[in-house]
């Protein structure tokens, strides 16, 4: 006799592997997606994977293993942990954790010798002043980890602190040829470190620092791809394809890029001079310009709150101030697109400085036109959102203006050459005539 | 003969301690700071270093030393590794070691025996095929962390799963009492994962989710802040104190938080229940809820924007709209205000839907008095800048009943009861009327 409720458990036991499959399947999809995405990860993951299998021969041949014994254990772990993506990364970890097992090796035998001689090898006092010292030691680390500066470039060094430090005063104790045992240790954690730093270095490097270059540039494009498109967008003078929307969504992830950046930025300074880039390259500037870039993104996050009002402004009222609005759209745009090559190119950014000037002058003859009686025999209310997107506008310019800035400040300290900057510079449309009206503060200044 | 060089050198020398002595004293005080900022560092740090002292009684007390040897440092290593600041981040943390050890010591044993039996023995074959297994086993565990899931909540297990493979694998080769060891390691492993589990939960606990809790309730009260002081300060209706506006600047921190509350989500998931937060809390709600806040926020970094606008727009301008406008802003900070607190004291959130409704009478109070013709002998150019905060006070609103509703979500989902709801209804003001002339689609819909 099949009950209703066994024959329900044999279709799910039927449908089982059936299921599985299909989650195998989307993981599978997924890592082909990341594989296509960016090819690095999986050159990364044969790297590691080379990396660790060349340090395990420490156990394979003989004389090596004669040499170390269980020590070459170190040597797997610290190629385990130390291998990171970016040069830069790897090399942090490898640094913070060969310097900070060498201080706290040093500081640990030092501090077993002094209780061992304090009390006398009594087999109760020394434990416990053992003790004490690892409990303020251990404190007082785990406190400075909480120093910002600490937390973002020597975290990981204060924990291997703290685990050796305990492990060579505590083994003391035990073991009485620790500075042997310590010595081997040493030694693998630093053929550990060199294996994986060399092996990160010279196969298909990946550098922070690049990275870091390329988000700043990708970032600011992202921005310019959205402002050229918004002004047909907006008033709907051109049938705008599909491809287009989606490309202008990009800016949205620059609106959370601040986590990326800081982290590149840490592991860019642990990079030596590689490419293009000098040693003690101004990268904390990269971080200024991130942030200038997230100011103008919140801003074209308002604007893209009005693609998708629903309350409709009239054409006609729109048409008034649709000319320099989208002129005004699409020069900030290429203006930030010039400033993206101009940092892809490392080429000063004088080729972007026309585009933000015309499009300052287009700002100027909007005001002009604001200022006229265009709208008198209209409803205020019905101009509000074209008032609003042309003043948001109005907001985009001179916050590109600030990143234009900050980008001559990036050139300036990176001593970026002018070789390329005339073939952008032919690139240039004409520039507009201000309008005769114009008056007030808006004066148009040529940054630089 | 003492040249010019020489004696700067010792100026320098001289100068030498002062200046050491003034960084340790900055270093100091801002260890202080730390402290005060939040005292549970200086509990977690006394927490730690308690945790550590007691794991290395297995190397003082000579019962325990004799039953695990060498091994004891492997209890060492996971209580540094594993304790966290949080309880859920040292769970995390120590469930993926204790399972990653598990599963990666059962295959790593279970490849080396294949192997030995494949090989016979065979002392070249072995180590080819070991390398072979150990190769693509690390190669593929280091392509799975970058899945975005996996690096989310398994990226440690992953590499301790890298490690003891590796390490088991490879020391089974030599070390042919490896099953007594990988015994030894395990039970020393869980022990020192449960000393640090249970010292973190019982000493003075950090739940990451309370933290989450606290978080999204606080970035809420901040956005308040800015909105309640905003009307006054904008149209300089009050002499706002030097105090007032360091609060209001409060809303900025919403602006990149989102790193922390992902992070602080991904921990409070490992969290057991506790305290007022039931097992399968909807904690995930919180990320839309830290979404949706910093929607507003972009909104309020816009309208800060006219704060420090130095192109003033004349007086009797502003004061056309001042009424609604201050109303507006003071009832919509109110509104975000009682969302924090319906957050914090986990009630659903009835009493902010009054400010709401009566924040949205004076959006359509505000909307219809730009319809009429209030402006006529103004300059246009000169209303811009004041319609355009009307405009984004009107998208503050909507992004504040957006937020409401996904409250009211997290209401629903968490079961929030009903318990306290009345105090804050109290605590209402009178609703004003809806202009009479009001029209279009600006109904007022009280939520739920």
């Amino acid at each position: 006799m099949v009950s209703e409720p066994n024959s329900s458990v044999i279709t799910c036991l039927i449908n089982l592997p059936n299921e599985f499959g299909a989650k195998i399947m989307n993981v599978m999809l997924q890592l082909k997606k990341l594989g296509k995405e960016d090819p690095r990860r999986v050159i990364h993951s044969l790297k590691v994977a080379f990396a660790i299998t060349l340090v395990s021969t420490f156990y394979y041949l003989k004389p090596l293993y004669d040499s170390f014994g269980s020590s070459a254990m170190w040597a797997v772990m610290t190629v385990v942990v130390v291998s990171e993506f970016s040069v830069g990364a790897t090399l942090g970890k490898g640094l913070n954790r060969g310097l900070a097992t060498f201080l706290a090796g040093v500081l640990g035998l030092g501090s077993y010798y002094m209780v061992h001689t304090i009390s006398r090898g009594n087999t109760i006092i020394e434990p416990i002043l053992l003790g004490i010292i690892i409990f303020l030691a251990t404190a007082g680390a785990t406190y400075i980890r909480f120093i910002p500066l600490m937390k973002a470039r020597y975290d990981y060094g204060l924990v291997v602190f703290i685990l050796t430090f305990c492990l060579v005063s505590v083994s003391s104790y035990r073991d009485h040829e620790i500075i042997d045992t310590a010595q081997d240790r040493v030694t693998t954690i630093l053929v550990g470190g060199l294996i994986s730093v060399l092996v990160n270095i010279s196969l298909c490097p990946v550098w922070a620092g690049g990275d870091l270059h390329n988000l700043a540039s990708k970032n600011i494009e992202k921005l310019g791809n959205f402002l050229e498109g918004f002004g047909d967008e907006y008033f709907g003078t051109l049938n705008a394809r599909e491809s287009n929307k989606s490309l202008m969504q990009g800016y949205k992830s620059v609106l959370n890029a601040k986590q990326v950046e800081d982290n590149l930025v840490n592991f860019a300074r642990w990079e030596p001079c590689h490419g293009r880039f000098r040693f003690q390259y101004p990268w904390q500037q990269y971080q200024k310009i991130g942030n200038l870039s997230r100011q103008c993104a919140y801003r074209i996050d308002a604007l893209n709150g009005f693609l998708n009002n629903f309350t409709k402004t009239p054409k006609e009222i729109k048409s008034k101030i649709q000319e320099p609005c989208i002129k005004m759209s699409i020069e900030t745009g290429k203006a930030l697109k010039q400033l993206s090559i101009s940092i892809q190119k490392m080429v000063p950014p004088t080729s972007a400085e026309t585009h933000i000037a015309t499009s300052k002058i287009y700002a100027t003859n909007l005001r002009s036109m604001i200022k006229t009686k265009l709208w008198e025999d209209t409803n205020l209310f019905e101009v509000v959102p074209v008032v609003t997107v042309a003043s948001l506008l109005l907001d985009v310019v001179s916050s590109t203006e600030k990143l234009a800035e900050s980008i001559q400040e990036l050139s300036t300290l990176a001593k970026f050459k002018n070789k390329e900057s005339k073939v952008a510079a032919d690139d240039q449309k004409e520039v507009p005539q201000t309008c005769s009206d114009s008056s007030g503060p808006q004066h148009v200044i040529i940054i630089n």
